[in-house]
């Protein structure tokens, strides 16, 4: 009997965000797997660290970030291996991710190497979405609003189309591209309504105008632009 | 001191797919207050009822399901009413809200009401969109990939304009649009990638191929198109 891998969303940061099947399978674990940027602590294991049993094995995978992708991939080829390891020993693995595990999640680069091998299961989490326009106080979508999830290298015009023609907009990655994008929402009218957040949920979160927000923004920061103006009430 | 307003998103239906936050948020809450189809048990009530503390007080607010949006409105007008009076009186109030309060959810119509007057937490829920793409295994969006929320009774023209342009597509509200949508995806090509779902994490959640969904969807039901094709290898 192999064991099962479990893609385990841990939400945005808050430990409390996370849900109560997420908590029971990472203490259930016998074996927990993780990426980390090499030489640092992983963000992920710091969300779940009350959580996983004394007795678990940890597997660490360690993920530089470079623009190239080959180094990245070659680790998570040697995390997949290892992960394989403790599954046919019959071993449950807790893989954990950040947010959840299908929306951006590095969940994802092992679930491609693995899930066709081994029974997979996937518990969702709280995306940095759902945390953010809580955090703002701010409703996302109501009744037949869209809704659009971008990503901050996207080229401005068609950036710009898309933000016209949804309700609510969600860009990610924002990183050195927020002068542009501030530029884009300017050209569009749209600077008022847009606003920046950073690491939601945890103790250094920062809610900012968008005219005053770092350039280049840190890695975990989002730029929320709501438009309908309480078409509900 | 008046008391806070809470809304607590309960996540897709499976109690366990609530966060730690919010389940200690009900259980702590003096005052629940959640949304019922007249005449019938409130769905988000069952998702909490293990955690309602016996000596909570209960304000079931009935909202009609009617194509007119006045009855609706008016039994959030009361609805409203009944909780400003618990929080007038120092009670905190937990507003119980399937989903994310922020995400097309309930909440949002008692947020427009009261967070002006009231100190207002929001915790946020599993979305329904997460959900699925967790319950089918299927990776929703990777990388600088785009995601498009899309409501089903969109026009066919805008809907495929948006389904072009997006790497993932998420269309709620499903309904009697199931055929016309089944059409658009067709003609774009799409229907080999295009899923149903319905009733994710619940005892009776199913999954089909678009082509065997029924007609009529019910109201919790959506349809996923994923278009990339494992750009993370």
């Amino acid at each position: 009997m192999t064991g099962r891998l479990i893609g385990v969303g841990l939400g945005p940061g808050d430990p409390d965000l996370m849900t109560l099947k997420a908590a029971r399978a990472i203490a259930a674990a016998p074996v927990v797997a993780y990426p980390a940027l090499p030489g640092t602590d992983s963000f992920a294991r710091r969300i779940a660290a009350d959580l996983i049993a004394p007795s678990a094995h940890e597997i660490v995978i360690e993920v530089p970030m470079t623009k190239a992708r080959e180094p990245a991939q070659t680790a998570y080829d040697l995390g997949a291996d290892r992960i394989a390891s403790a599954l046919e020993a019959g071993q449950d693995v807790a893989v954990l991710c950040e947010g959840d595990p299908f929306f951006y999640g590095s969940f994802m680069y092992l679930h491609a190497r693995l899930a066709g091998r081994f029974e997979t299961i996937v518990i969702p989490g709280i995306t940095s979405v759902s945390a953010a326009s809580a955090a703002l106080g701010q409703p996302l979508v109501a009744r037949n609003d869209t809704l659009a999830v971008l990503a901050g290298p996207m080229a401005s015009a068609d950036m710009a189309a898309r933000i016209k023609a949804a309700e609510a907009v969600a860009i990610l990655k924002v990183g050195r591209h927020v002068g542009r994008i501030r530029d884009v929402l300017s050209s569009l009218g749209l600077l008022e309504k847009a606003r920046y957040i950073e690491r939601a949920t945890l103790e250094e979160e920062r809610i900012l105008p968008l005219s005053k927000a770092p350039d280049p923004a840190p890695y975990f920061s989002m730029i929320l632009v709501a438009k309908g103006s309480d078409p509900w009430l």
